[in-house]
């Protein structure tokens, strides 16, 4: 029998919730005429209706139960919006077992259990849709999976963290410090009383392992990719990667080495002449080179009710579609693979490095000869012109692509003589 | 019965034919791996066998009879790689009446008949895709289609033919002139030995059709897009333009005003902050204004036989999960509005205006005059310092946003003042 309506039931009315169910009533004629029939949102799940949303629901659609969606056999497609890994697991499961399909934005929960969650909703032949984990309103999980499943993804290099994007541009923009940008950022509502998850890095490693097991078909284990956060680079450092052609960037970066994976997460200097130094605010963007489209780019606005609603409606409608077309499950996990994932110490990269002295004959040959010693090749050394006192000198080193392991030994020797005061900072460089 | 592979029958083995058909085989078990079953490419039809190529297929594959491919029951995707209105049409047509799926990457046929085409598509419940007609291997017709369903578009802005831009770089660059760019891409292989269709701005109004379709639903007639090339753009327009900031890029630009739509062609200033001012060379970018997801942009390899092969081969998978599923037709088309196409008359922009003029007191005054009285609003006036003599001086103008036919007006008014010796060149910039 041919279905009449698509019901939604949506699980959690905070931001994301809100903006979905706004944009789904919204858009409701438009939408059926696309697909042929309305989508209903029938049942939103909440525990708290006192607080006022920008988006009001009708008495009938509210309510406080999520047996009320999980139980509900009128109920097609539930949308978690939730969050965290908690609940948000506990009824993707119920209702991957009820063989409802799921839509969800939750890249923390994916990028965990999506393993596991993705082979429930397989043997259910359901569809687990989570276009909104990654690059908010950007679509790059659904191309990756379509577009792009018959190429030979070998590098991702993505702006995936809004945030720390914003607090960067900022930075760059005003020559400030990061403590003041992220207080600013706050104020504006662009980062988190607690903006751990961003400003370390975990939001973009989330996101990493998301989009590396679906360009390289492979499970990735969160804890095996190599993060660092943001809170150590300076006003100082902006300006130097400025003076050398650079914008500071947190990337994401996954790519093929041979049959392993590096994948890790970090401040970068990139050209300015790379597309991504030009991406700023809360903009996120995710570059591909692939065999044989070559190099592609998609950009747009990360975060935020609107871009988030737009990525969750969008799967939805793809959900719906199938369900219209007895086809759920059509585009299954494709992590069919085993990668290994390289340490960090196998990297190979362009570094920059910045060192405090003493302002004494012959320290910047000996240092030389210490990286030398250790195979890292220079290319430019440069002595910044702001000496604060007459016994310390500051110098800038940027080298060739070198390995990891041997930048590090270096910088330990280094750390080790006596003329050495200080290792300021190292942050590696895309090429 | 489940089937055991999915078999593609390709029409022409040019330089898209050979790049698909190459990837499916070089690929294969990795696509099997992704569908569940093999991919094999069982016909490919081609008049010419003479020719080499850079992949070679078995004697067994190569047929000179497109009924090898089209009477062939156990072929399930044609893949139509001729090219031109003809036979292409032809071979479409019979394609989809014997119920095969059928992907193309023809812009002049998807334009001018794609209405018909996926009408007969729908009637039979089959798939027609076309994903390599627009932006070579940007994924934008699917994401378009499926990730933005939900989304009402408002704007698109695209660089989609990857000649002109080539051309448009290289003068930026180089600060030479139209033709003898021209020559060098031609011998490059960036442009025909006949550049019509691409410096004329043809090609880009098919994919300008195109786009637009997907993006208001509703069909457009390419007739109705007004449409200019680069062949008038000089060196000097380019220097100008980046005096004042901007790059000069053939723009495609569709737009909903009201509950209209104004659809346009034609070289652009673009201001160089916005991110298609540096998409440069050979590569396409389509920049989406829409909401709730706010700015997109698409950007890579508009052409060439790997990016389109790429997205051929998308679309074959794509084809090839809902005929594993039963659900082929699972997007038909929705092109269910019809909406008025604005004249350009209509059209409210900024414009660069270059004037020369006799050198005579008085004559800056007189021409703003005439601006004004046409309501005609400057932003700036300036003057380049090369006169070439003592009696003629350049003029150049920069306007509001203000009314198309207020400006031509204007224009005429000015040509036949005795001191206007010429309107040299009149360019819309974009906002």
């Amino acid at each position: 029998m041919k279905k009449e309506s698509i019901n939604v039931g949506v699980i959690g009315f905070g931001t994301v919730g809100v903006g979905t169910v706004e944009l789904l009533e919204k858009n409701r004629e438009w939408i059926a005429c696309r697909i042929g029939v309305p989508i209903n949102v029938v049942k939103v799940v909440d525990l708290d209706w006192k607080s006022e949303r920008e988006y009001e629901i009708t008495s009938e659609q509210k309510s406080t139960n999520i047996d009320d969606v999980l139980q509900n056999d009128d109920i097609d497609i539930v949308i978690e919006a939730i969050g965290g890994v908690g609940v948000a697991k506990t009824v993707i499961t119920r209702a991957l077992e009820a063989e409802k399909s799921v839509v969800t934005p939750n890249k923390e929960l994916i990028a965990k259990y999506g393993a596991e969650l993705m082979q429930l909703a397989d043997q259910k032949k359901i569809d687990l849709m989570f276009e909104g984990a990654v690059g908010g309103g950007i679509p790059i999980i659904r191309p990756m999976k379509t577009s792009l499943a018959g190429d030979n993804v070998q590098k991702i290099v993505g702006i995936v963290n809004g945030t720390t994007n914003y607090i960067l541009t900022a930075m760059s923009e005003e020559g400030a410090d990061f403590q003041d940008v992220l207080k600013i950022a706050q104020e504006k509502g662009y980062a988190e009383a607690d903006p751990t998850a961003d400003v370390e890095g975990f939001d973009a490693t989330y996101k990493l392992a998301i989009l590396s097991s679906i360009a390289f078909s492979t499970h990735i284990n969160v804890d095996d990719i190599y993060h660092e956060g943001i809170t150590k680079i300076t006003a100082t450092e902006i300006k130097y990667a400025k003076k050398l052609g650079y914008e500071i960037k947190l990337l994401a970066i996954g790519e093929v080495k041979g049959d392993s994976l590096q994948l890790r997460v970090h401040p970068t200097f990139v050209p300015l002449s790379h597309p991504l130094a030009s991406v700023n605010g809360v903009f996120n963007a995710i570059f591909i080179e692939s065999d044989p489209v070559g190099n592609l780019m998609f950009y747009g606005r990360g975060a935020g009710s609107g871009p988030t609603g737009s990525a969750l409606v969008g799967d939805v409608i793809d959900a719906a579609r199938n369900i219209l077309n007895n086809a759920s499950g059509r585009t299954p996990c494709t992590c069919n693979t085993t990668r290994d994932i390289l340490s960090i110490s196998e990297l190979e990269s362009k570094y920059y490095i910045r060192t405090k002295v003493k302002d004494v004959v012959g320290v910047l040959g000996k240092m030389a000869d210490i990286f030398g010693a250790n195979n890292v090749n220079l290319t430019s050394v440069f002595q910044p012109d702001q000496i604060t006192d007459g016994n310390t000198a500051e110098i800038v080193w940027l080298t060739h692509q070198v390995k990891e392991e041997n930048l590090q030994n270096a910088l330990k020797e280094l750390s080790s003589i006596d003329s050495v005061l200080e290792i300021s900072s190292c942050i590696r460089a895309l090429e």
